[in-house]
Order: structure tokens, then C-alpha cells, then sequence
């Protein structure tokens, strides 16, 4: 019965300073609330809406920066992977490898994160029941790892609409791995607005609290220092002046529930 | 900010003496630990999946029983009413009328429960996006009555399930009304068991916590001594025996979040 | 193997002229095309989303204009019952009662519209699986009732949005009785107009084909001589000219699949 | 207005004798209808439900076997790429590049198969709206392509279950580029048999002609001489024995439609 973790970060790295920026800010919450944290940034947004939409630095200069904040930071670092070339460079720098929800049933991807013994975190696809990430789990136990992470990010619910159901936080933890929430994909408005995905950050703090009411290892969030001028998801980011005060009540829900965990 | 609420009781009235039971025990739980308490059975179960099924004693028998425990316990009494020549008698007997979720268009239905001026607990129905319960609001509105309650008990998802979106819950409480959460008949599985509606019951513990984390003014659960002796919705009814050490969760998660309602 | 029927009028009742003259221009239309023509309008629009939208002339008088039309085009009729009340005076004039998807599991109101022995219409529920259809049926047959017509109008899909299900006509096929596919409500856009229903009268077209494509027994369409002037479902009624053909398209279809119906 | 055509073959490439018997089977179908032909056939399964199952021959040897196939039968070839290393290699072989449902908005593999100015088949994703598939095509022409076809294969409608919005039919041809009707893996079931997707072929001719009774411009559907010994995908494909039946139908329903198109 660990204490619940943070995964957090900007969405995509922008630049090293502000990236840093981001990073030290919310290593600084964390520590003040005794919060595990992991850091988080994407070196590639390979999925986004519009091809002209900002990818981010790439895979070198992003792996390079996320190592350099690794140390400064003196913290975890997790980031995703598209493409089974991206693993091994990745896998040398990052501590967590995160398999993203569209691409959950690539065996390839997956076993290879899975090959490298690094902690693997799999988001379940939006179209993904929660049961059936037994199979992903056995793909990466084909691969001789067991440092597995499981993440519910919601499900399709018509067009341009996700929505969490939150039996998938118990369903996934009775398989046998931790399971986290993403509370900021969680409320995407998928393509809601037209070439981008639209978002409501205005759900972030219920669904978090919720998650957390229910049970679950760690909290997965994107935070920026100001979402408005954010290169990728802003209109779901959070706030990162706003991040403390949910923390808390995270800690405070958690001490309730933690025995059934 | 009250503290929370808890309506509760045995799906449908089976008999006097067992439904009078299962009252007092909720009562003597919920005295104890100091949570407003409504009584809640069914005098008929208009809308079972089969004919056969048991529906309950009837309008007057059934009024009689819930006059009956409302006296004995002391308590308000809640149950549901299905047809405008319901209302009268059931007005004269009961501190809440609940509409049905199947029903809560029926414009008939919901304007003539508001004009009694008795509280009106409207279920959203599986079909009714949170934000539409507005124009249900209206048509009580219309009838003079401003006491409203506003339940969430889950939206369709697909066949023969129903998934909360808790989203819901701020949405429907941005509307200006108290929201409660039906947490049993949300786990319900309609017509998953053929003839019957089939049931989760080992998510609602997890799915009231969920809510509970939100922020929420009002419970709704149904509760049974023995639910594999029940007449109806035996498969998503809480074990009175269970229920305490639910409520003891409740009343330490409402206390964390309160502020937020 | 009859040829393919057609259940068509206006949504509500306006008034008596202008009711007669889209029945007269239907009944022309099938007429021409050798198809059997049902009347179909409502006395009252019992679920309406706001309180303050038209609802019809209500039971007396629309049962007069219906009986009216009956005799005045020498075709059978069709109207939708929301209440027991309703039942008796109904079943003295109409040909067919119809329940409304939102009262398809409405016991009471199933049970006593079988018992008039006039044919029973079911509507769908937007929130209930095909096969569970069977219990509905049961329902009527219990009241030594045969003469059932079961209608797909939609499915929740999301919020605000209905999506059709084509499996859903073979699979209520299945269970032995004429299936109707209601071409016009299925574009509904519940509560896509805020305090009004929207509609994609667009589609009407098209998900007709498709459902005659499948194999159908009848045709249902909400039509009007001009839908931007109707007092209800507007945005989803057929307009009259285009009807024809339309109709021309479908005995077409139909001729082709026939034999597999 | 051209004919509809046909793209069609087993799921996967099992070995090369019962591979271009399929093929050859269809094409003398096709032939005899004077339906155009493209041979489709798997190189490699990347995202099947379970580790162990049975992936095809790979890349190498299965665009070999796509290659002889192609020469032998005298018709055009597609099949699915992965990753963008397969790109090229494929390109060199196939006619027609499919981009697999899951991978619809990895923008690289997209943009990619769009430089090599073959034609390009996607999928659209089991979470994405039909509208959205505008930024996909977006992604090609920026490549610039213009050869695009887009495919419905169904939308994850709650766990376990897709269902075919035919409504994205009309909705995706609006965005000018033929349109495509999956017919066999819109009546999977994603996970539905625990470690395997299931599926119901028994509706395969149903939503087949739905979908033609729309208009589209091809029809895409696994065929295969025994689906129960079937490597992949069993309980979805056509028997090759039933194709020529349903393409009549197809012929004679696309002919009373085609002036939509």
C-alpha cells in the first residue's frame, strides 16, 4: 500500500527552460506533500489531429532534454513511444516507457517496451474494454517484464466525446498491476474543434477526485504554467498555480480509501 | 453545505414486517452516524422486464406500508410514482415523489408531481444528457415548485449496460438543485440477465466513493437484508450489513470535499 | 412476403384541414405505387422537451380528427397512447396503438393496449437492446394479443445523438413479428436545440435505403407539406414532395431483397 | 459513376497454394458479375488480441506471395502497413496502401504512404468521427496524394461491440473521395471471445446491403474457402461459397441507387 504518485507535465516538451520551468515547479508541490513524482513530457505528438499542428523536438533532442531534467530534477522520467525504432534510444534515457492508447494492441511496441525491462505504463485505448488489457499484460510478461502500469484515459462515448468509467479503475487493479488515472486526457473533446481536440479542463479536479475516491496508485496529469499559450492539449492542461490545492485533496481522499486498496 | 443524505430502503415493499426491518436497521446505521435518513420502497415496479415478475403490494397497500414505516420510524418517505392518477394519493402520503428514469419527459407526470409543492426527485433517464434535465426543471418550475432533487443512475452504453459519466454530477448541480447519486441502480445491467435486469453489486461501493469524491448532497441506494432473497433487483442491492462500513467512507470523503459544494 | 407497407402522416395533429390534405397527398402517393398506406399522427405530444411546446388537440378532438381521416381516406390509423386512460377510447378508433420508445417497458400501458386486441405498435426504447424486445412481446401476448409491429427508432449513442443499429432489424425479425423502421425519428438529435430536439432531415433518405436494403416490413415517416412551418419535429419530418420519390427508391430495394425477408 | 467494386481476399496470408485459391475464387466471381476486383491479403496481423496468435508470413515473404498473387490474377493488391520501415518496401508491391484503423491518425505512417503516390486506403479508427476523417485526408494530400479512399468498419459502441453508423457513409463521401464499406470487421466483436475477438458473420449480408442501399463506390470483405479453419478472424469472414449470391444483391441494389452516387 504505497502512497499514491504523480506523473505530470507539459503535454509536449517546448523548450528547455520552460519545460524545466514546469518540471521544477511541480517537484516543488510534490515534495512539499511527501507525492512520489515522475516527470512527464512527449519528445513527439505523433497522433495529433492536423498535420500542421507543433510536434515537439523530436526523439534526440527530446530524449536529450528530458535526461537533462532527469538529473536536474533529480527524478523519474516518463515519456511515450510511437515506433518500435524509438525503443531502445528511449529506453536508455527514460524510466518509464508509455505505450499510447491508440497504439495499446501493437504487439511489436509493446513487447519491445517490454524487452527492455524499463517500467512500462499502457494506456488503455479508447476503445479498449478494461478486461481486455489482460491481453496487453500478457504481452509484455511474454517478454519477461512485470513492472506494469496500467492507465484508464476514457472511452468513446458517441462522436467527440470520451468518458470514464470508473469501473475500469477496480477491473484493471484486479489484474494485478498498478493502475493510474489520466485526468487530463480524460476529459478531451477528441477532434472537438474541428482540426485540434477540444478539451474541459473544468472536469479535471471532479474526475481526479472521483479516481482517488475509488482507489488507484498514481494520478497522471498535464500541467503547464499557462495552458492558454500551451503548443499541444492546452484546453485540458491544468493550471499549474492550481495544482497544490488538488493535490491536497488527493492526499485527504487517499488516507480515506487506502485501506481498500 | 448540508451534510450529505442518504435515501435508502429495500427495492420494493415485500412485506410490512421485513420492509419495516430493513428501515429500522438503516435508520439505527444512519442515526449513528449522524446522516439525514429518507426512507425509499416501491409500491409497484412499473416497468419490470417481464411480466411475470413481481411488482409489489399496489398504490394503497403500498402507500399504507410507507404511511405505516413513516410513522414508525419517524422518518420522510420516498417512493416512485408512474402515472398522473398516482399523484394525489401518493402526495398525501410521501415527503418525496420520484419520477421514474424512463419517465422523466413525461411532461403530464412531471407537472402534475410539481404541483403538489411535495419534493420532486427526478432520475435522469439512461438517454438524457446531464445538461437537458434543465427543460425537466422547467415543467416542475412551471407548476410552482422550486423543490427539486436531480439523480444521476447511469446513461446507456452500449447493450445491456449503463456507465456513469461523472461528469454528470457538477453539470446537473451547476442547474441550481441538489444531485444525488443512485448508486445501485447505476450498476445495474438491463436485461442482462434475459428475463431479468442483472447487476454489478461489487462496484457500488467503489462507485459511491467516486461520487462521494465529487461532491454530492444525497445517496440513493437500495438495501436488503438478504438480496438473494429479493423480489426484485436482487443482483445490484448493498447488504444492510455492508452498509455502515460504507457510509463511514462517505461521511470522511464528503468531509474533504465539502468546501467544493 | 407482403409487399412493404407505410406508416406516414404529420407529427402532431394541427389542424383538421391541413391534416387531411398531407394524409390526402400520402394516400395519393401510395395509391400510385400500389403500397398499403397506414395514417399515422398524435393527439398529443405527451413528452415533449420544453413545457411550453405545442402538444396537439388532445385526446377527444384528435381521436375525432383521426376518425375523421380514417373515413374521409378509407385507410387505417395509427396514433401513440401514453397513459391507461387512454387505452379504451383509443383502441375504439384507431387501427394500431402505438407505445412510445419511452414507455416500451411500461407493463400497465403494454399490457391493456394488448388487450384490446387492435395491433400493437412498440417503439424501441432508445435505451434497450434488440433481443430484449422479446420481453416487451411477452408482455402483449400475455394479453392474448398477437398483432405486434416492432419499430427501431434509435439507439443512445452518446449524448444528444441516436445512432441506428442495422442488426437490430433482422435480430427483432427474429423474434417473429413485422419490424418497422421509423426513418425520420431515428435522425433525431435529442435535445440538440437546447429546449427543442434537432434533427438531420438529411439522412432520412439514406437510412432508408439502408433499412430496405436489410429487408423491412414497413415504412415509417413523419411528413409534412412544409416542415420549417410544423409545431413539431420540424427539423426531422420528410417534406411531402420529396416523398415519392423516395418511395420509388424503396419498392425498388425491395423488390431486390424480398426473398430474404 | 463508376461500378462499385470489390476488395476482397482472407484475412491473412496463410500460405501462398490457399492464398491464390481465395483469390482465384473471387476473381472467376467478380469476373462473371463484371464487378472491378482488388485482391486483399495480410503480410503481417501487428495488433492482434493475444501474443500467441498467428501473425502471417511478414513483411518479406508476404509481399513476395502479394506480388505472384498479383501476377497470377491479374488484379490490383492492397494491404495493411504498420510502420513507416514497411512503407516503401510495400509500396513497391501493392497497388493500394490500407492504413489499419487503430493507426488513422499516426500522421507519420500517413503522411508516408501519401509520398509514395500510391493509393491510400484508411481505415477510419473505431473512436474517430466521420467528419474528423477530413484531417486524415489533409495529412495525404500535404503528402501530395489525391488517390484516398475511406472505409467504415465500425464505432466502439460501449465494451465488446461495434456498430455502423450509417450516417458515415453520405458524411464521408461529402469530403470527396470514394467510400468504402467494410463489411466483415464492422460485425466484430473487439475482444469478445477473452483472448480473441469474435464475431457474427451472420450479419455480414445484412449491413452489406444497407450499405449499398446507401451508395458507396467499393465494398471490402475477408473471404476465405473454410472460416473455421481460418487463421485469423474466423467468425467474421464470408465463406467464399455464399459471394457470388450476395454480390447479385450488391448488383442489383447498387443499380437502383447508383444515381445518388
Amino acid at each position: 500500500k504505497n502512497p499514491i504518485a504523480l506523473i505530470a507535465g507539459p503535454c509536449v516538451i517546448e523548450d528547455r527552460e520552460r519545460t524545466l520551468k514546469i518540471g521544477r515547479g511541480i517537484k516543488a508541490i510534490a515534495d512539499r506533500l511527501g507525492i512520489p513524482y515522475i516527470f512527464k513530457a512527449s519528445y513527439d505528438k505523433a497522433n495529433r489531429s492536423s498535420y500542421q499542428s507543433f510536434r515537439g523536438p523530436g526523439l534526440k533532442d527530446g530524449l536529450e532534454t528530458l535526461d537533462f531534467i532527469k538529473k536536474e530534477l533529480g527524478v523519474p522520467v516518463l515519456s511515450d513511444i510511437h515506433d518500435i525504432t524509438q525503443v531502445e534510444p528511449a529506453a536508455a534515457v527514460l524510466d518509464v516507457l508509455q505505450i499510447p492508447a491508440f497504439l495499446c494492441r501493437q504487439t511489436d511496441l509493446v513487447y519491445s517496451a517490454g524487452r527492455t525491462g524499463r517500467v512500462v505504463n499502457v494506456k488503455k485505448g479508447q476503445f479498449l474494454a478494461p478486461l481486455d488489457m489482460k491481453n496487453v499484460i500478457a504481452k509484455i510478461r511474454e517478454a519477461g517484464n512485470e513492472k506494469i502500469l496500467l492507465t484508464e484515459r476514457g472511452f468513446s462515448f458517441g462522436y467527440n466525446n470520451l468518458v470514464v468509467d470508473m469501473r475500469s479503475l477496480p477491473i484493471m487493479r484486479s489484474l494485478g498491476y498498478p493502475v493510474v488515472f489520466d485526468a487530463t486526457h480524460s476529459v478531451q473533446l477528441p477532434g472537438g474543434a474541428g482540426t485540434t481536440s477540444s478539451g474541459q479542463r473544468e472536469f479535471v479536479s471532479y474526475l481526479t477526485r472521483a479516481a482517488v475516491g475509488i482507489g488507484i496508485d498514481a494520478l497522471f496529469m498535464e500541467v503547464h504554467d499557462n495552458p492558454a499559450e500551451a503548443l499541444s492539449d492546452g484546453p485540458n492542461m491544468l493550471y499549474l498555480d492550481q495544482l497544490e490545492d488538488l493535490l491536497q485533496d488527493v492526499l485527504a481522499l487517499d488516507a480515506v480509501v487506502r485501506r481498500h486498496k
